[in-house]
This record gives C-alpha cells, sequence and structure tokens, in this order.
C-alpha cells in the first residue's frame, strides 16, 4: 500500500470515527495564498500532488482530487497507483467540485473541512449545497492536519522594513486611500489577510513562503486606528519603531482569533471573501454586517508607482542579461560539456544571485529538456532529471525577488537541430507574445478581451494552451499578483480588471505537446496610456523584458511580414539596452543573435 | 416654445398635481421591444427624439436624456431647443440613469413611471434607490401617455402562421425544449413577453412593428398546459385550428391581466427580469416565488436549425445580389442621372420587393451620402435628404425580411474621387470585418473575446466606433436579435453569451467622422464547428453575406499580405456564389470588381 493510500486509510477512520461523509481540503493556507509554506501542504500530504492548486475530496469510497490544465500531466504521474482519482478542471463534462458535491450529498449528510484552510467562498458554497440537503458543516477542527505525523513548524523570520525610496508611497498615504474606499463602500472596518496586500500596505516584507516575501499577519483597519497580527518570533525593535511611527497597533498572529471575537464593530466591515478563510468569515459575520469587494490595497498595489516602475525597468535589464548569458552559455557549451536540467537551472540561479539587489528567487527555476517542458510546471530534482543532448530544446522559465522589483521571463532554447513543426509551434508563439505586447486598446477593455492577441496564431493551428497568456506581477512581491491578467475563459459573475497605466502583466503564450516538446516565451510588459481622443483613451503596452527570442526555432515562412518587423524591432530594443551588460565574444554573439531576420 | 417644450411643460403641470419629483420614460413597449409600435412612442412625444434607444428623466426644472454612442450625433440635432440635455451613455464621467438618479433623488421623494413600459430590471433599480430614501414609487399610471392628444392606436393585423418546412421545428417540440428547461430551473411556469420569442416559440408572425414580424403577444406555459395572449383582431380561424391542433389556448391580448391576478401557481415562475415590464413582474410577484434567467427560448432561436439554415444561405445569396446590382446602378449613374440618398434607398428597396420570398424590410434601408454617413443611424427624409455628387462616398445599411430568412448588411460606395484618408480608413474597416469572419476561437468564447479581432486595425489607427461590432439576426424575425453579439465593453455582471454552432451574427466595423464621412462594411456571419482534438472544439465563422466590397477604397499599401489574402478569397467566392444571376455588362462588371487586387 502507498504512503497516501495509508494516509487515506487513516483519514477515513478518522472520518468515521468523527461522523464525517466527505471531508474536503484545498490547497491554501489561512491567507488563501497560492503557494504556501510546508506547513499548510496538508492536501499535499493525502495525495502525493505538489502541484499549487488542488482541491482533494474523500468519502468513504471515494478521493477525487480536481486540479487545473497547467498540471494534467503532471498530476496523472504523482497520483499513479495513489488510489486518488484526477477531476481536470474546465474539461467538458467534468463536474467542478462543488457540482460534485452538490449530486452526491445526501440527505443529513456531514461535511468536514478546517475553516482556516478553506476559502469563504468556497465555505459559502459547501454551506449552502449542505443546508439544502438538511445536512451540516463542521469547520472548526483541522482533522486531516492532526493525523500529519512530522508535521513541518510554521515558518518564522524576522520581517525587514522597506524604505520610502523603495515603495514610491508610505504607509499612512496607503492607508488614507484605502479609507477612502472603506467610505465608498459604506464600511468603518476592514479585515485584510491576504499576504501580499499586507506587505503591500505596511511597506514590510517576510520570508515566510518560499519565493515570495510575505510574513504570515492579519490586519485590522477602522477610520483611525490599524492593527497588525504578525507573530511575535518575526519582530525586531526596527519594526516595532516603524510600526509606531506609522500608527499601526502590533499584536502577536495568534491573538487574532481573541481580538476578532472581542472587538466592538460600529458598521459595517469591508473584507473580500474570495481572500478571507471561512473561520474568519464566520467569527466576523457574528459580529456586524459584512460587505465582500475586492480588498481596495489589490487593484492600488497593482498600479505601480513611478518609483516603482523606474527601479523595475532596471530590476528587468539586469535579469534579462542573466537570460540572455544563460542561452550564450547553452549554446557554446552544448555537447561539450554535460548540461542537465539542473546544471542549466543553477547556471542561471547563480547569474541572478550575483546581481545588484538579489534577494531570492521569485519561484524554483523551471528547466525542462525535450518531452519535460511539455509540463507547464515540471520541476526536475536532484533524484529525477535529464541530461541535455545537442538536439532539441530546453525551455527554462525563472525569475528574481530584487529589492527594485519581481521578475519573470521565459525563454526556450534550440540546443541543436529540432523538426520543421517544432519551429512552426516556436514561430507562432513568438507571433502571439509579440502581437499582443504590440496590441492597442481603448481604456475599459480587461485581459478578457486581448487574450486572443496571443492565442490566434495558435488557435489557427487548432492548437490551445490551457491556460491563461498571463497574470499581474508584484514589486518585490508574490510574481503572481491579481487583478489584472490575460485570460479569455468566460464565467458568469466572475470580477474582471480593467487594464490600467502601470499594471505589469506577464505575456507567455505556449504549446505543450505530451511527450513531444514544451515552447513558452514569457516577457512582462507594461500597460501604458496612449492617445487621448474624442474617441476615449487609447492604451498600449510596452516590454519591460529584454533577452533575445531563439532565432535558430524561428522560420520567416512562419511569420508574417508584421510578425518579422516586431521581432526585428524588439530585437533591435534588446540589443540597445543589454549591448553594455557584454563584451568580447558574448557582445559579438548578442549582435547576431538581436540582427534582423 | 417649441412643441417639446410645451408638452413638458403639460407634463410637469400634471407631475405637480400628481406629487411627482420625478418622471421616468424609456422606449419600450409592454415587452421590452427594442423597436416600438407609435403608440409607444411615449418617449419621442416628449423630447423629438427618433432614435430607439433612449431613457428620459423629468423633475420640475430638469429634463435629461441618455442615449448611446449610435445616437450622440442625431441626438445633439434632434434635441436642440428643446430644453432636454443629452446624456452620452458609457462617456467618461456621464453618471448612467441610476446613478443620477441615486445623487439626485430627495428623501421621501416620489418617482412615476408606466410600470408596463418599463423593464422590470428598471424598475428594480428605481425600487431600491426609492427604498433608500423613503420615498415611494408610483408604476400604475401612464401619466405622459395620458397626456398625449392624437396619440396613434395600438397596431392590429392579422397572423400568419409558419408550416414546418420552414421552421423545420414544430412548436410541440419546441415547448417540451423548454420545460425541460423549466424543469432545470426548479419552474413550474414560465412567463414570456418577449415578442420574437413567442413568434419562435408558436411558429406564427405577425406586422405590428415595423420590419419586425411580431405581434403583440404574451405567453404563459405550465409544464401541460400553453396560453397564447393576442389581440382578438388579429386571429384568424388558420390560426384556432392550428393552436388547437398544437394545444395552446388562446386569450385576447387584454385578458393577461386577469389571467396573472387568477392564476393559481404552485412553484416557481421562470421569467427574464431584463425581459418583461415591472408591472407583470410585481402582479407575479404576488403570487409566487420568481426564478429570473435568461429565457430559454432565447437561445434556442439564436441557434439556427438546418432547414432554417439552409433557407438563410439561399435568402442571403439574392439579397447580396441585390446590394450588388445598387453598387453597379450607381456606379454607372453616377454624375450621369440625378442620385439622392433616397433614389438609392427606393432602388435596393424595389430590388428586394422583386426578390422571391420577400415580405418587407428588415428595418427602414439606411442611405447616408458624404457627411450624413457619420451619423450610425441617419435616416433620409422626403423633407430632409442629400444629393449625391460624384465624389465622395454612399453608406447604404439594408435588409429585407424574407420567408426564408432575415438579412442585414451594409456596404460603403465611392462615387467618385476620396482623399487618402478614407481610403485608409475603409482599408482598415475591410481589413478588421474580414479578420472578424476569419477569427478561429476554442469553443467557450463569447463575442468578447473576438470582438477585437474587427477593431484593432482601427485601435491601431487611435480610432474607434461608438458600438458593438454585431448584433444576432433572427430567422424571418427581428434584425437584431440576442443573446449573441460582438462587443467589447466590460460590465460587472452582465451575462454573455457562448458562440454556438448554428449563430448568425453581424460583422460591421466601421469609421464615422462627424461633419466628414461615415464608413461602414458589414456581413452577416455563421458560426460553425471546426476541429475538435485534445485541445478541445475549435470554431470559425463563414460568410452568409456575398457582395463586393469597394476595390476603389481599398488600397494596398494600407493593407497586410494576410488581409489582401483575404479580400481576394472572399470576392472569388462573392463571383463564385452569385456570378449566375447577372448576365452582360452587369456580369463583366462583377468580375472586374471581384478580380484579384
Amino acid at each position: 500500500m502507498s504512503s497516501v493510500a495509508e494516509r487515506l486509510k487513516n483519514l477515513r477512520a478518522s472520518m468515521k470515527a468523527a461522523g464525517a461523509d466527505w471531508y474536503f481540503m484545498s490547497s491554501d493556507d489561512y491567507h488563501c495564498s497560492e503557494y504556501v509554506a510546508d506547513y499548510f501542504k496538508v492536501r499535499e500530504h493525502f495525495t502525493g500532488f505538489t502541484g499549487e492548486n488542488a482541491f482533494l475530496l474523500v468519502s468513504d469510497s471515494e478521493a477525487k482530487m480536481w486540479t487545473d490544465g497547467r498540471f494534467f500531466i503532471q498530476a496523472e504521474r504523482e497520483l499513479a497507483g495513489s488510489g486518488v482519482e484526477l477531476m481536470r478542471m474546465g474539461e467538458a463534462g467534468v463536474p467542478t467540485v462543488t457540482e460534485f458535491l452538490k449530486d452526491n450529498f445526501k440527505e443529513g449528510g456531514k461535511l468536514f473541512f478546517d475553516g482556516k484552510s478553506v476559502s469563504a467562498s468556497y465555505g459559502r458554497k459547501f454551506e449552502k449545497i449542505v443546508a439544502e440537503k438538511g445536512g451540516s458543516l463542521v469547520f472548526d477542527r483541522d482533522l486531516a492536519g492532526e493525523l500529519w505525523e512530522d508535521r513541518p513548524d510554521l515558518p518564522s523570520h524576522k520581517v525587514m522594513v522597506l524604505t520610502d525610496d523603495i515603495t514610491g508611497e508610505d504607509t499612512p498615504h496607503k492607508l488614507s486611500r484605502i479609507r477612502e474606499k472603506m467610505k465608498e463602500f459604506g464600511a468603518s472596518a476592514h479585515f485584510l489577510s491576504s499576504l501580499d496586500d499586507i506587505m503591500w500596505v505596511t511597506n514590510i516584507r517576510g520570508r515566510d513562503i518560499e519565493c515570495n516575501p510575505v510574513a504570515l499577519s492579519y490586519m485590522y483597519i477602522t477610520m483611525d486606528e490599524a492593527f497588525l497580527f504578525l507573530q511575535k518570533s518575526e519582530w525586531t525593535d526596527e519594526l516595532k519603531e516603524y510600526l509606531n511611527k506609522v500608527n499601526i497597533r502590533l499584536f502577536d498572529y495568534f491573538e487574532l482569533d481573541g481580538f476578532l471575537k472581542d472587538v466592538a464593530v460600529s458598521g459595517k466591515v469591508l473584507l473580500n471573501e474570495d481572500a478571507v478563510n471561512y473561520y474568519c468569515l464566520k467569527t466576523l459575520e457574528s459580529k456586524a454586517a459584512l460587505v465582500s469587494k475586492r480588498n481596495p490595497s489589490t487593484l492600488m498595489k497593482a498600479i505601480k508607482n513611478e518609483t516603482e516602475l523606474k527601479r523595475l525597468k532596471e530590476a528587468y535589464i539586469l535579469d534579462s542579461v542573466c537570460v540572455t548569458k544563460l542561452g550564450y552559455w547553452l549554446k557554446k557549451n552544448i555537447g561539450k560539456t554535460e548540461i542537465t536540467e539542473l546544471s542549466a537551472a543553477e547556471y542561471i540561479d547563480d547569474l541572478r544571485r550575483n546581481t545588484e539587489g538579489f534577494v531570492e528567487l521569485s519561484f524554483p527555476t523551471i528547466s525542462g529538456y525535450g518531452p519535460n517542458a511539455a509540463m507547464m510546471h515540471y520541476s526536475a530534482t536532484p533524484e529525477s532529471y535529464s541530461v541535455c543532448k545537442p538536439e532539441g530544446m530546453l525551455l527554462v522559465d525563472s525569475g528574481g525577488q530584487y529589492l527594485k522589483g519581481t521578475t519573470d521571463v521565459t525563454r526556450t532554447f534550440a540546443l541543436g537541430p529540432v523538426s520543421d513543426e517544432v519551429k512552426l509551434h516556436f514561430s507562432k508563439v513568438a507571433a502571439g507574445m509579440l502581437a499582443l505586447a504590440d496590441g492597442k486598446f481603448l481604456y475599459g477593455c480587461t485581459g478578457r478581451n486581448l487574450d486572443i492577441l496571443a492565442r490566434l496564431p495558435l488557435w489557427e493551428l487548432n492548437i490551445d494552451y490551457k491556460c491563461g497568456t498571463g497574470h499581474g506581477v508584484g514589486y518585490f512581491l508574490n510574481v503572481h499578483e491579481g487583478p489584472c491578467g490575460f485570460r479569455w475563459k468566460y464565467a458568469e459573475g466572475v470580477k474582471e480588471a480593467v487594464l490600467e497605466e502601470g499594471m505589469i502583466i506577464s505575456d507567455e503564450p505556449g504549446v505543450y505537446i505530451e511527450g513531444s516538446h514544451g515552447i513558452r516565451i514569457e516577457n512582462v510588459i507594461l500597460c501604458k496610456k496612449g492617445v487621448n481622443n474624442g474617441d476615449g483613451q487609447f492604451m498600449g503596452f510596452e516590454h519591460l523584458t529584454y533577452t533575445p527570442i531563439d532565432r535558430d526555432l524561428l522560420d520567416k515562412k512562419y511569420l508574417s511580414e508584421k510578425d518579422i518587423e516586431r521581432v526585428n524591432a524588439y530585437h533591435k530594443a534588446v540589443f540597445e539596452k543589454t549591448s553594455k551588460y557584454f563584451e568580447g565574444d558574448e557582445l559579438k554573439w548578442l549582435e547576431e543573435v538581436t540582427a534582423p531576420l
């Protein structure tokens, strides 16, 4: 019996003892974070699936795990033999987890989950399903977590305070803008538990989640006070002095529960039901009327200010140079010295580590050779990695956390001969990436209006990539940051974010052919205002990323005149903006690979 | 004092007597129709504005009329001197009518409107605003209508019954599909008041609204019965016999009120709050729980069946031939005989009248010369029209109601020399229209994903057209038919319709330069399935419209290679599909104007 099967057996025994018909696990921490500290990886412990986004439903006879298209290939592999069935989100005929539960929940049944590790919006959905069947919800117990022997500790690292020359806006000013929005929504208090939002508001950074410079924390803001909850072990004298100066009262992380139960609320509490846990929601709901809206800080944070943009542009140039150097190193050494997925990742990680202002990686470098690159979030490990041969392609998706900002970039490199089909796919991915970056649009558009610009060249080949085209990127914060992004799918009632000047978003179409090859080209682009005339405010983008697109993989017969123009203009800019960081053979090579097609 | 100012004065006197602080008028009939019979043109009577879409709010000192971008130029002209202020919907800083009312409604105020002429969804919004201010709503009186001397009669025309070889699906089958959806929504009854939906369900057609083959009617459907309410004066023996056969009980139109008040409802009533009037809503609401969803028939009707598509394709070929003949006539006669906007419209109207299966126009032909074409919904009248000169362009937007379907097509013709700028604009409009028609996409896309394909060539010039790119089209029904369409604007919570095989939608980008010129090129395109593979169901379109795009206005320097390919492929198809309808000089000309660029 596999260890996962053994764990599920124990869980079922515990469920039986507690009277649970179903047990639900999301992949969340207490803050609905996308990436979580090891302490919170309960769902991973009970499935063996290491991807970030999944839901697990367990009954006495069934165990079903939902995940999205980015992870289908990986999940199939990791779930094999575990007894956990894969549910492919978004595929025709596959019910969502709530649809499934609705159809399979029996009259008077009992659903258990850890209310702190499940978002309020999911809790609400379950509440409704269970109520319709006269059943009950038990959410004040971490039944699965209790069974986890050797569960890691909660992370704890000292936080750092950022100065105004790094942030461009001080905390009192940010708080005053948030209070204006609270007023607008008719709220007298605001509960905030999204870690990156709290970091942005307070101008501090933590290290509690790998690659995400956040500290586990909660915040409660009223019209004249602000409260920050943070593990005592993370406090520093600098922090206390700073928070005192900006009028934020500091409490231990574990004091939140008591605080929420005791606090007197007059008026409504603003929070985002998609971004607070169900347990906190229920506590607050028992005290006051709630207004659920996107956290005001989420949009404010997405719109980078002048200081941030100036620094980001510098960070992206230096970061792009690392990628270019990786490309040069790969091309010159393949077939001569052994290159593996791991050594390529180490090479670029080292380049970043030696770059000004580097703090840590913004996510573990993805380095996938050949068919491995078809797994969007493939991760080579010392136990399992491929050796690169002088043929086919290596995909490297990587980025850094710098004091000047967060980067994210993907290039796919030819290591030797590739098929004509690969060149077709690569050329169309490049065409799509550049077409989106070149998109002109009227203010009011969201990513859903524009996604097709990147995707059309692939849709014309009857090929799709099973993910959005791009995500917002933080400023020395999470590499995936809402609310903006490029996605095409429609779902009734899902909120979209109008594209605003100052937003930075990744633009990363790809082709993923299972068992054959994977291509992704990713730039981060900055949304900017264009002409304003009687027809409205026109908008466009500029590139932040400046590193060559491998011309060995481009074939002019698959590019339109306009595509070729765009490649040439982009490469010209790459050379102009980065050539000063190269010399000798590297510079000569850069000149060659950025010359017009 | 203008007659409008006089009428407003009388209205204000009447409002004062009744104690109304505000009086609201939409442009609706009792069925939320887009176009209405003259009887319902109360808002037009009190503003002088002849466009279809407008809201009027009147207080003792203010009169504000909201309309959308299609009508800004026309509204400015028609409202001049009336004392009615134009509110431009969708423009930055312009509140919506509900936002305005919210900000300006005083505590305890009274809002009056005719509940039968206002949609339930607007009534609901007003309800909320008024309740927040402790005010009251009076909606059971047509206060404005009462003041209208010489108000026209309600229209009344005998209805016609369509045979199955025309409809492709009989009424019992349609009703059974609707009942399945009622079950799905947990409803035991369905109230339907959208005229085109009722026509589609019952397979009858009327003539109560000009160009819209509908009869004023309501329908009430239960799991085993169906009731149709139709003016007695419109009944025929054929209708009674037919309805008897398909198990629909027939009542007079005016019996609805009593019926709704008396009917016993066990269970929920399905209706569409956006498509029933507020008065009916409130009556039903007092009797039963309501489920508000899009009417099931709306989506069913939009997906044309095989019979409808076969007949539509034939109708579009014959209708396109009329447009081609107009083009020939214009080119051969301009500068030789007098051509006016009116005579051009009459010419094509006559061609349609002589076409097989013609019933009536699908809307009054729009024929705009020179700057007039910049008004999207310009209408030349015997009192005011332009004479065409052998220079500039004539825009003709026209269509027919045929027993084989409803058509809608726009072509813009050069009548002589035009500026380089005009050629640039025309070339980009043509490029956008063809790019959208050539769009490939994955099932699940809505018009919002695709709109940019038509608009991008213009957005790249910092030009926008202030309307959607296209609308669904009926089958021998309304020329504007929901739920599908191509539009880009995002509004939270607005429902979109996934594009389904069998939907027919107009594709009509344009350029409108006030005081200078107007260009619109409109084809109707049919949504079709493409390849289905592991990535999903791919989709595309095919043209239904086959009439030349004026090559005198196309300049290759403004077209990409791909654009030129698309123009040539389209013109080749125009010649292949329609040449058999031409002979002699006309045929020779067709060959020339459809030759490759």
